[in-house]
């Protein structure tokens, strides 16, 4: 164990406000990133992985070494597990409404209004960066208002519509939709966004550029080396964004939740790992402004009931798998149409990619018994059909050999869904201690907006 | 949702120091509140029946409205899953050993020094408090050093010998092991300790009557009234050890540990609840010297890997429920015994006291199954040697039908063991902040042993 014991640096900033030293009353710079279904265990699994893996680089995730920490609680209006667009819509606008809603109240008609207008009102420029689809549920919650998450070509609309100054994430889904209307990429080019879809031209942008789109899907952090990774994005952002009015970012790392609704351990870890590097790029650029920087760093839930029941060894069983998910899904798909592999081989194979091959006696008998169920029949899933309908149909042989994974690294998953776990909140700077304590993440949302229009 | 949202008081208490007035420069009285399993999980669920069984008068659980909020890591010298003395050892000493160690370095032989041994050289009286034998494990880390935490005999001979000024628990296991010795309850005596085990000579006990050990087997906060709570012998330890010097208290809530090996909730919150109506007598002392007092909860690990999957009404739920885990045991055990019970009838009596007779399905098929295995076989016991022998046999009738009713609550048990997870730290007074954040179990033990060297 080498943990540092922190110390929080409010006490020390208080005194000096007391000693009359003149200082912003209000955060000039404003990060509000949020790991997307990222439970403590999550945080903590991937800082156990990376103090293991690059012990003189990375002993503390930086999320997990900011100035103060707080729990927060994540359920919906009615008291319900909630889902990402309830919970973006009360960490973007301070307010309770019900899963499925982005930016309106239960009734579905009320606006309820995002804290970013208010920045942008404010005369702040405004950023909204994710690694998932810029019109997803999380990112959407900052500019939109619709009764249904899967309104994608109307979150679009209000995409081009809102006059922010960045947008960066994959591709927006509203294109799957846009039949006999016009296109989103259309709509956004038309409201005065240059959109980026490309490294050079993501390169080239310049402080002045704004407003920008940059639609480029980034895929998984475990696959290795990504075109454009969250940190970049996150870095363009600072660098098109900074004026003497300040800027309000929010980032999202959203294939934490995709990872965690598979139940993917090693996916998580990179995603989350993915995540911090953002974090760092963001805190790096809030300590050359402490007077004026704020960093808050919260989940808008948990996903998968992920539990760390033992310390192991996790690098060896995390560095074994090289694919997230899907990947190994589609080989299974492939195997069965085939028919030409037995489930012996393709436990074989699978085992290798999962680095599961020391599985002995029931363990082995249980994944075995997966394989050649995927194999032959349909594979039985017991999420319910929306989490099905969302996140594609789970692959019983691929389930069981990331089960096994995850028990090699002590942990264990309970849920494929959300659950309704508190979350942890971090924060740093002058404004910081208003986001520790146990808390709501409505109480986020409400704290940011005050301070937004202090 | 109707939760309060805090802001700090640190901010306001450094300016106050940084204007000149005279305060103190380490605390006068300090409370060291450690729940035993306590996880972020068990506080929340606690907090949610307690939100939906008393609205109005406990809307938040005491300890999870405290003025800072961390996280703190658990695990023993060498990264394995801690069991209470390791974990205690940390927090008393500030210094990682192995599991099963009290107060030794892990070669067995260097001593660590507590720092209750440092209060009372400070000039602080020293209380210890528990709601499991004063000689178990968590509460003995304070005042023992010896190699094996089962060696109850020498325990209580540290604890004759320790000088400290109040004890109060159940009966000293040590008294077991005392054949051909001189028992405890003498060792004690001669030491010149007054030993209480009465509900009237513990009322009767007055400021001044210190040294004194009570001896008072508490039973479980479930089954209704306790001949003397937790609360009340916080309250005890309170007026008993207040004086010009200040004094420490450490005070244990043992059996959430107890309820989370058996995976049964109902106790578990009853247990939580009880250990926070003795930090609520704690937060009102220090309230009362706010400038003097620190107040830090704690725990030592996680038991049980418990997750909250949904948010269900708990009221009828846990209050179905009327005895813990061994009442039922008993009972199977009769049942068993006597062989004149066939499994549907002690299934109809099971699921009735569980609150469970509305299973149906497999669900219902699964607990049927148990309920019959347990009246006719040896029942299955998963977990280790060490733990069943620590506290007593699994039967899987009551198992079964513990995880059907945690089912109903919308929470999940994943183990029977402790798990790594990170627990909740929380404290309250002019030197909270150095608790909050991330940390270290270590970390608490050094920060709280300088401020009373200091």
């Amino acid at each position: 164990m080498n943990r540092r014991f922190f110390i929080g640096t409010l006490g020390s900033a208080a005194v000096a406000l007391g000693a009359g030293r003149t200082q912003p009353h209000k955060p000039k710079y404003i990060f509000y990133m949020i790991g997307d279904g990222m439970g403590v265990a999550q945080r903590e699994v991937a800082e156990r992985y990376a103090r293991m893996k690059y012990p003189s680089r990375k002993p503390r995730l930086v999320m997990n070494s900011l100035q103060v920490d707080g729990l927060t609680a994540t359920v919906e209006v009615s008291g319900k597990v909630t889902d990402s667009a309830a919970a973006g819509t009360a960490l973007a606008c301070g307010a309770k409404t019900a899963n499925g809603v982005l930016g309106l109240k239960p009734d579905l008609k009320t606006p309820l209004r995002s804290m970013a207008f208010d920045a942008k009102d404010a005369g702040m420029q405004v950023g909204i960066v994710t690694s998932v689809p810029i019109d997803h549920a999380t990112p959407a919650s900052f500019y939109a208002q619709v009764p249904k998450r899967s309104m994608y070509y109307e979150i679009d609309e209000f995409l081009a519509a809102s006059d922010f100054d960045y947008f960066a994430g994959e591709t927006m889904l509203g294109r799957k939709k846009a039949k006999g209307k016009t296109a989103p990429d259309k709509l956004v080019k038309t409201a005065g966004y240059q959109l980026v879809q490309d490294r050079t031209s993501f390169d080239a942008l310049r402080k002045g550029d704004a407003k920008v789109v940059v639609e480029k899907d980034l895929g998984y952090a475990i696959e290795g080396a990504q075109d454009i990774p969250l940190a970049d994005f996150t870095r363009k952002g600072i660098e098109l964004l900074d004026n003497d009015a300040g800027f309000f970012m929010m980032v999202e790392g959203g294939k934490i939740d995709w990872s965690g609704h598979a139940n993917d351990l090693a996916t998580n870890v990179h995603e989350t790992l993915a995540f911090d590097e953002a974090v760092a790029v963001a805190l790096e650029f809030c300590k050359k402004h402490p007077d004026e920087s704020l960093l808050v760093v919260t989940a808008d839930h948990e996903t998968g009931g992920l539990n760390l029941l033992e310390d192991k060894p996790l690098v060896s069983v995390i560095d074994a798998q090289k694919h997230q998910t899907s990947f190994y899904t589609r080989q299974v798909s492939k195997w069965k149409k085939e028919g030409t592999m037995d489930a012996e081989s393709a436990y074989a194979e699978l085992s290798k990619s999962f680095g599961i091959e020391n599985l002995q006696g029931e363990n082995k008998a249980e994944v075995l018994k997966a394989v050649a169920a995927s194999l032959t029949d349909e594979t039985t899933d017991t999420r319910s059909k929306e989490i099905q309908k969302m996140y594609g149909k789970k692959n019983a042989a691929v389930t069981s050999c990331l089960h096994a994974l995850a028990a090699q690294a002590g942990a264990k998953w309970t849920s494929f869904g959300h659950t309704s776990t508190l979350v942890g909140t971090s924060a740093w700077g002058r404004w910081a201690e208003g986001f520790g304590g146990q808390n709501d993440n409505t109480d986020l949302g409400i704290n940011l907006r005050k301070l937004i229009l202090s």
